[in-house]
């Protein structure tokens, strides 16, 4: 669909609640094209997905969205309407290894994620020639002598760019929790373990020492709690006695890639929605 | 779900169609619990499934189903209702091997598969006490001498015993057209390779010769033309050089009993929608 | 193979061991069918698992035993001799569910695994069916009152069948530590988690709490400290927002029930050799 | 293991193959790093790859190699010693998609694959710029005029750079047969299926017809039978009704450059004997 709308809602279950939905579009001939729900029992809540074909829509898309302010109110939803196409600005905040940057960059470039970049910013040099030859800009933020100072010029430059996504793509740093909160739903980590197992440094030597079998990565929304924030995607690789800690690390970068390239994938394309401790997610 | 409903409906694909369907459930109460859409594009075709809880329902669900009617036509629809709840009667057949069988049992054991098993018939004796441990009739029906007379007596059995469905759990023999005909979208088979790959015979010897490094299992629903049904599930797994033809039937039984299982599992929900050699499912 | 020798061996790493070992069993016409083996780098210790064919071997099976013993010491090894066909005789210990007990039932029916179950233990007596289907004696040994009790009976009858391996098929209680202790290195457990995530009680739960995407199974050894063992083998399985606690149940038991016959089936192979606390598994 | 040799053997199994080949090494002072054997029972064949540690080798490398010949001769075998460390010489032929480049391009600077990359060559001017960014030397090499004059030009080059390896990565030509002997167990290739379904054009079309749950890639040698050499490797992913051809193109990438790239590693690490139709392949 190249022009349309997507809406997100989450509102009290109650019946007949498909129906109001469907009627409100199709009141203005909005087409439906996609329609995803789900119902949780144990909050008696309602989650839906919808895209919508506004090709023969009889009034503006403008007026289509500020007519659902009406039903929205009367279901007690909170809701969220994007229009398509669209490129979501989005800042990538690496440190040193650049296999994540790579996967982001190169799916970008594939059209397969529709996102524009708007800069790499690390707390180290290592990624510039990446970005550069990516024709991105890189910003090189210190933050050795002053992390509060560095987060604070982050900030600046989210900012300044309206950034509305923040991809962690290993930033070995703890992000401040004003930042957690500001960014609340907007940033984006990729966790080198299968969570719970393993929060913190080093799991891939914490897995070594414990002889798992497989190793994992999962990508998840950040939170004050470190690696504690909604699971978005998750991946394991099936590791031997034989694979030192330095061949999980091999390994482990490609579930790393392939979880955070499907997390950011679902959130770009509105298909998750945070609920308390857990992320919705209606794969593609 | 206790006490409900399932609709499965497949219509020419127009503006509007969620709304209408939702609309006639709700005009009488009935709660949408879950609805699943897919349209193709292609053959410009939709395709849902709606789970339906009637506990509020204004008039009896019969009057409900019959009221269906006039909204069906309208959409030019093709439409079928399930009352919930209901076991699926089921006739299991079966050679010599009983891998398949025997998980078809556990899970229906434990209450996974909503079927009844009418009977098990095989036209070897070999499964004759796995049946009876089971309390499920077992008729033994001696094929070598005349094959339609065997695909005759099974009919006839069929038919007795009202069988809705018919599991194919490892039965070697190849079935006729016109069973093939009258049982469509009612028959289901598990064949022992990843299809389209290694039609007809020893697949697994097929699989070793040509040395693959992934075997697998596929069910679908049986058609006229041999291993070409439309496929419901698939299961692969891993296999290496130094495994040789009866690892790979060992390795194999995993995939085939996991992959007949979920096929009858989406079967028996409604999930499953045949789309031309296609089948489209709606995954729980 | 049908007459032979498994040989495990573990010894501090030097240059050699290999030519050695083949030597010894080239010196007397043993065959070798198999050899795998592996250095662990930081521990600086050889792992060799070999088969070894006794077909052709110039003096009897147990001079040939006797004969490794000046070589076992000048190398410092650690070394076991299992002699082939053998079935080992196995314990399964059960409380109230039951798919690990017919999934170890069913693929030691086909031969799949080389053990003979001498008995299946209950603190319930609810799998008393299952064992008497099998042919296999039951004994429920009631704990609540007096847990040490009830593990001295546990201990009694192991002792007494000459039990060799004891599987917890989801036995529903905490082992003492004086049992691991006995039964170190012969006591395979299965976790539902995928560890050390959802370590203890209610792991489906725990899961379901944290919104993970994947769940699974640890199938390892038993030690003192809870769930914290040797891990053999792990599963994994994909999960979604939809599932409930109950459907998470419902898929982990396939996790479970895989996980835990591959645990034996390594085992009884004596593809597994302990190493500090991991596990070294050579797969088949 | 910084300086050493891999040796791969392939020969008549016989008794006391191992001790003959490990007393060889040791006699040295050649130490047995890693040592994998398979016999194949059918062909009455045995293979092994050996990586030895030559640091306190008594003799120079070049004797110990020359020194095998009798025993290579005696035990009537084909073997190959390869120094360590080394970079193998490989040429990347592409046509007009660069993922699969791309990933050799990542894989190869993070070190995770020993290979030089001489050239990559194009019947398409598309990925120039990749080549560039990466400062290796593109070759456009027209081939719609003249199919034979252009292999002619690639086999020149190819001659000139004394290129070990070559990797089609997506080259949509189909190889004349005397470039197929002459490179024949030098010359990988990626399809996008899992062979041996859907041999030759539009895998991807072909999977979506005929409704596959998994779609695949498969890793092979080239040989004069399109589509028919030895299988290095195979990866597949699960896919639905909703997915069109596009989506199978874009989620069979993934499968694509992850098969590739783990064939690619295991024959530059000699990890792979072709073994008749079939590839003996010890992962690591």
């Amino acid at each position: 669909m190249h022009e349309g709308l997507i809406l997100k809602i989450t509102c009290p279950d109650k019946s007949g609640l498909v129906a109001k939905i469907a009627n409100h579009a199709s009141k203005y001939q909005a087409n439906l094209v996609e329609l995803t729900q789900f119902i949780d029992r144990d909050r008696e809540t309602f989650y839906a997905r919808l895209e919508i074909d506004t090709g023969s829509l009889e009034i503006s898309v403008d007026d289509f969205i500020a007519s659902f302010e009406e039903l929205g109110r009367e279901i007690e939803a909170d809701w969220h309407f994007r229009r398509l196409p669209y490129r979501m600005k989005t800042a990538v905040l690496v440190t040193k290894t650049d296999h994540c940057l790579n996967e982001i960059l190169w799916r970008t470039g594939l059209g397969e994620m529709p996102i524009e970049i708007t800069s790499i910013i690390g707390n180290r040099d290592d990624c510039r020639e990446i970005a550069e030859n990516a024709k991105i800009p890189f910003h090189h933020i210190e933050m050795k002598k002053d992390k509060e100072a560095g987060f604070r010029k982050i900030e600046a430059l989210l900012e300044e760019q309206e950034v509305q996504l923040v991809v962690l793509a290993r930033f070995m740093q703890i992000m401040p929790e004003w930042m957690c909160e500001k960014y609340s739903g907007k940033m984006i980590n990729i966790h080198h373990s299968f969570l719970p197992a393993f929060i913190g440094a080093n799991p891939y030597r914490q897995a070594y020492e414990r002889g798992v079998k497989l190793i994992g990565a999962t990508c998840h929304y950040v939170t004050g709690e470190l690696d504690a924030g909604p699971i978005i995607e998750q991946e394991v690789k099936r590791v031997q006695h034989h694979h030192n800690v330095q061949d999980l690390v091999r390994l482990g970068r490609d579930c790393e890639r392939s979880a955070l390239a499907k997390g950011i994938r679902y959130h770009v394309h509105d298909r998750t929605i945070v609920d308390g401790r857990r992320a919705i997610v209606f794969p593609d």
